[in-house]
């Protein structure tokens, strides 16, 4: 069973895997599979994953062919579904059982389909798994929250070229969404306003615009005021709504979908089609909606090695500032 | 003049070169001086760099040969160190002037030698170097911080191969250390004991001593116990001292110089000389002497591809347990 731990003074969350250790020798990159001709993923290749847990699905039965969007359990899980938390302390150190899900959200039955690439229906069927799947994990009263994200390209840290995003559900909440979270109650303890509400305000103000990539009825697109890295841009339902589950309106997705489709389509197009990772942020799964929240997606194009010292100082240096990359990013749409 | 800029939300600042903007197309590795024979920071090339701010030197002038560890301000540097800085807000956003030191302090004259292989005698200069410029920074008001740290080879951001560390003095406070403040004031406020001497006092208890890669008179060499990064490695000193700078003794310096040289000598031989990060954790330059923290050295090999997902949630998966790295660290040590 992989465990929980948390560092003893910054009160961090790590998964230790203490089951498959990587030894010395052992850390090279993991190939095979990476060939699209090879995809488990693929329609037809079914039973080379584990039993599905969700599908978009026009004909077929369940775990046959005839999917467009298909879930199921990652076949290498870093945290295992089954067992209790059984909290305990080691001395002043706390840990926990590594409990959770750990799911791959197969987006395509075809295996060189890239999600930019997709038709928008296609795109707003990822994005129903991803609510649903977050539905259903609510469910579990031992998880805390359900992290998606993807990582597109090996540069990401993609080891399958088949589409896919992932889905890790965890009974701790992620530090920087809880960061997040306090961060954004601060602000309306002290102002009684939503702080993405008001950057949302401000970056649309008159005379403002800068920063702004794109904007449909219910979405913004920003590369926002302090990014960490060049290009990161993020997608913001202009309406405060803190849990992404709790989007109920067929527009609101397709629209949703299509915003999506059109910032991959920018950043690939001024950028040269590069790795990327996406993550959604969003409430807890057992918090109510709270009023000082919104969920939104953050993509960051990989164009500079991150260095550990950033990583090991929380301290970015970021060469391009967003006002240009948004410039960038909307001139490149001008151009399609 | 580079810009300092809040994230409005959790509080980051991150450094936005407004200057030397990165354009689409622009984001491919910096190459040249990446050959040894080509070096800027060879002795016999001062002129390449900008004038030392501090040298260890047997013979020879300022700016000449002669010299073992020399410091210069960065060529490109990330921050100025002319110029006020400017707090000023942009309707709900926070920024100041991109006011600060950027040095490098080049380890050896030699193009080709390596930290690892320097002679302990050398190392210990490095380390005189790190701590005469930390006092030398304390002097400037305008800075709160001075981080050192040292990239490792192309796979862990090092652009230039001669063997250097860098410098980066703030007028902020960076994340991570921050963090860590906090946690272990609280823990203090909590217990009234040192987080850092509780760590230490549990890893070396009766029956323990798994996660001791190795231990001096002074010092203390530690796989900790949740660990982000496969084999991370701690070293503390045992005494609580929070400042690096205040350290006085010469026999602190070369001790802790040995067991450096130890340290990465024993990453070297179990993983195959990886690259790697070193970041020095200390406390901010004006702070006095508090009881609750210990500056210590991070050392974290670039083994895992970090996917942005990482970066994005705060949320780490380490896939060797400290316990088994620290055997491994340990073996090693025995069969060399």
């Amino acid at each position: 069973m992989p465990e929980l731990r948390k560092d003893p003074v910054v009160g961090r969350w790590v998964i230790i895997s203490t089951e498959r250790s990587r030894r010395p020798g052992h850390f090279t990159p993991v190939t095979g599979n990476g060939e699209p001709g090879q995809s488990p993923f693929a329609s037809g290749r079914e039973e080379m994953t584990p039993p599905e847990v969700f599908a978009v699905r026009s004909n077929g039965g369940r775990d046959g062919p005839g999917w467009s969007v298909r879930v199921v359990p990652n076949k290498f899980p870093a945290l295992e579904i089954e067992g209790s938390l059984d909290r305990r302390g080691e001395g002043l150190y706390d840990k926990m059982n590594g409990v959770g899900a750990h799911e791959v959200v197969i987006e395509t039955p075809d295996p060189e389909a890239q999600l930019a690439d997709l038709p928008v229906d296609q795109i707003r069927n990822v994005l129903l798994a991803w609510r649903e799947r977050m539905r259903d994990l609510r469910n579990d009263p031992r998880l805390r929250y359900a992290l998606v994200f993807k990582n597109h390209g090996p540069g990401a840290g993609a080891t399958i070229e088949h589409s896919h995003s992932q889905i890790i559900a965890t009974p701790i909440i992620p530090r920087m969404v809880q960061e997040e979270l306090d961060g954004s109650r601060r602000y309306f303890e002290l102002k009684e306003r939503c702080v993405f509400s008001d950057i949302i305000d401000q970056e649309t103000g008159e005379g403002q615009g800068r920063r702004v990539v794109a904007r449909t009825e219910r979405y913004i697109v920003l590369s926002p005021f302090a990014p960490r890295f060049p290009f990161e841009t993020w997608i913001l339902p202009m309406a405060r709504r803190a849990g992404y589950h709790t989007i109920d309106d067929e527009g609101e997705l397709h629209e949703l979908a299509g915003v999506l489709k059109d910032t991959l389509g920018r950043l690939n197009a001024a950028l040269d089609a590069p790795p990327y990772n996406l993550v959604l942020h969003t409430a807890p799964l057992a918090e109510p909606e709270v009023p000082y929240y919104h969920w939104h997606l953050e993509i960051m194009p990989k164009l500079t090695r991150v260095a550990g010292f950033e990583i090991g100082s929380g301290f970015y240096i970021n060469p391009t500032p967003p006002e240009d990359a948004a410039q960038y990013l909307r001139d490149v749409g001008v151009r399609a």
